[in-house]
């Protein structure tokens, strides 16, 4: 597997593009990112029908594009439309109608069927969309598609929010003599939760794997990615991961788990991590990204429910911002966490390019170098690592810190 | 049943004291509230031994005191000390066997065993107690005692952490011609969260009743009332709810469901309630109260998960501070939950004394005038109704704004 800088135009017959088609205020806003880009319509579309896989939200209120997106899904796709600047969530009847119109849109421009085309929608909860707005900016943001890697970064920029700086990633793999390509981009920043957040991914790929096998593949990847990382404990009513793939690269299909098959979730695997940590990275006013890291839980389970129960704790999330090694927060976090363990068995350290440091040992606190953990905290990377001695379940979580900016962002987000 | 001016000191047969004896750092600290005292220590005792029931954290990891009052206040208790400044929490052995300590000097000042005797520690975690100036301050405070108004209110002002303010409530009731007297005291402020918080809460009656009735009147009323307040998310390892009644009211002592028993719960219930939402108007850097109402879900189960859920949101926290009208955020707290319910069936209201505002009707956004939205949500008390068509379950949540001090605060809690 290669790392190559790319994006969703990377894989065989994927174009794309992003606009600024007048669904976000266009007056400068504090509140957006210095990096804030006002694109707010983007297109993927493939020269040939695509196998399709998603995750979404397990909220019990789905935004209308989760809803047609998840029954979508399982059609063969030719096109993706998104836009940012409104969710189009908690819409009643008109949200749902406004998805259908916006996929039947772009698919009478690619020649294909309401049917075969997916759609989110990120921003403002509880506003229908400017419709007009949004038929005509379906058009002129397809018009601008191409596979250049600009367009597939232009349409990374248009899917953000309060997202400082747009996230990519791309691979390349052998498979049987042929060179696959993935390709993926997506969105963060506020309401980052277990099981997905505000989040949008889409992943493209020319690979050819069958449809159970993609499901298979991408499950398993954002189990351990996208669902293990945390902002503010708020799971929005949007979240959606999508991959398609069109099988361009000509490969022989991937129908079983073979050697393939363990290749090609590697090379999801990658990209769905990097663009996870990304997302937490870029956490609404975040200044440190935070990963924690369990090792000897009873199980998978119980480790994954304490890493993300530390990196969701608003008090450590606030002491890491204070760069406070205040290390009893983790362990009271691990202690809620749902999972049983026994904390006399605990130890606890604090990890950076700075260096090392153990606060707890089995349990024991210990007299620490306040210096030398401030130092250690001063970095922007910080790793919290947790060792218990239940069994032999591990898990990692990532996140970011809680800081002024988050409270300035969410204060007035609508405005 | 009269609400009066009292504490702790107010029931028959009660005497209490507050100190400042070494243990919080006596710098002033910008990260104290204004009205921040910088007692550290408080004892109340009775004259006669009491019956004792008490609510605990349900957190894995439970601070020394809680081991020891767990399976002490099954005893007769005769006297209470708690400390702030440290929580003597994660503290190992060492804590456990500094916590008997503790008890056994009150129990030898006041002529009992240290298993009469219930110790509760707040503040830093993780750094073992200071036992000489502990066992030192014991004495001092126990020295002060006195059953005098001011003598409890300088209790509740000893507990206190990052509180601006303390926290004291009263009641007298008739129970068979005799005046019963219930007195409490609390400190909350952060780690606030369902199933409790760094949370004390003190209360004395000089009401005769027995302990399996005692027990239940506490357990009832804390589920509604400290169970159902959120300030962080985060659940401490030393949340304890205490009540130790004298019996030196004289009244039949109540040992069955009657009526009596129900006068005492509803005395009760007024003192959680009363202290509970003390703790959440008094949330670390809060500047509002939130209520949140939840009418029609499926059981009272349901409800109170939905009601819990959108008082614990850190985006409508966020938005409630910046007096922005994110309804949105509501309905996708309430759908994130764990509660199941129909979205399209639900309609929120926001509502204070500046009036009331609908936002959502049976699953429609309502288009609102912004300006109204904003007067109401201009007011320090702010009530979120919602609505339900599930059945008969109705719960009642109360929690605070996110603030620029929250972070403050927590940034740097230790030094």
């Amino acid at each position: 597997m290669n790392i190559i800088n790319g994006n969703v135009t990377s894989p065989k017959g994927f174009k794309a593009a992003g606009n600024a088609v007048g669904i976000k205020k266009q007056k400068s806003d504090e509140n957006m990112g210095p990096f804030e880009s006002k694109k707010d319509m983007a297109v993927i579309v493939s020269e040939k029908p695509c196998t399709a896989s998603g995750c979404f939200t397990t909220n019990v209120v789905k935004a209308a594009p989760v809803l047609w997106d998840m029954k979508t899904v399982n059609n063969k796709i030719t096109g993706i439309v998104a836009n940012s600047g409104n969710a189009n969530a908690c819409t009643g009847q008109q949200g749902l109608k406004d998805t259908e119109d916006t996929a039947a849109k772009l698919a009478a421009l690619i020649g294909a069927r309401a049917e075969n085309v997916l759609v989110c929608s990120t921003g403002v909860i509880g506003v229908n969309l400017p419709m007009d707005i949004i038929l005509k900016g379906v058009k002129s943001t397809y018009a601008l598609a191409g596979d250049s890697y600009e367009k597939g970064l232009s349409a990374a920029e248009a899917i953000m929010t309060t997202d400082t700086r747009s996230k990519t990633a791309a691979v390349t793999l052998e498979i049987g003599g042929k060179t696959v390509t993935l390709g993926g981009m997506a969105k963060g920043s506020g309401m980052i939760n277990p099981n997905m957040a505000t989040m949008l991914c889409f992943i493209t790929t020319d690979c050819a794997i069958s449809k159970p096998m993609l499901d298979k593949a991408l499950k398993y990847c954002v189990r351990d990615t996208f669902n293990m990382i945390c902002v503010d404990g708020d799971m929005s009513t949007n979240d959606t991961v999508l991959c398609i793939a069109n099988g361009m690269a000509e490969n022989t299909e991937i129908t079983e788990e073979n050697a393939d098959f363990e290749e090609f979730k590697k090379a999801l695997y990658h990209i769905n991590k990097k663009l996870a940590m990304d997302c937490a990275d870029d956490g609404e006013g975040a200044t440190k990204l935070i990963e924690a890291n369990v090792k000897g839980a009873a199980n998978e389970e119980e480790a994954r429910k304490m890493a993300l129960s530390v990196v969701s704790s608003s008090l450590l999330k606030a002491a890491i911002f204070g760069e406070d090694a205040n290390w009893g927060r983790v362990l009271c976090a691990m202690g809620y966490s749902g999972a049983d363990f026994d904390p006399m068995a605990v130890t606890i350290e604090f990890r950076s390019a700075k260096g090392i440091i153990r606060l707890m040992d089995k349990g024991t606190p210990i007299v620490f170098d306040e210096e030398k953990a401030a130092n250690i905290l001063s970095e922007h990377n910080i790793f919290i690592d947790m060792y218990l001695e239940e069994g032999s379940g591990f898990a990692t979580a990532w996140g970011c810190d809680l800081t002024y900016d988050y409270v300035k962002i969410n204060g007035d987000y609508r405005s």
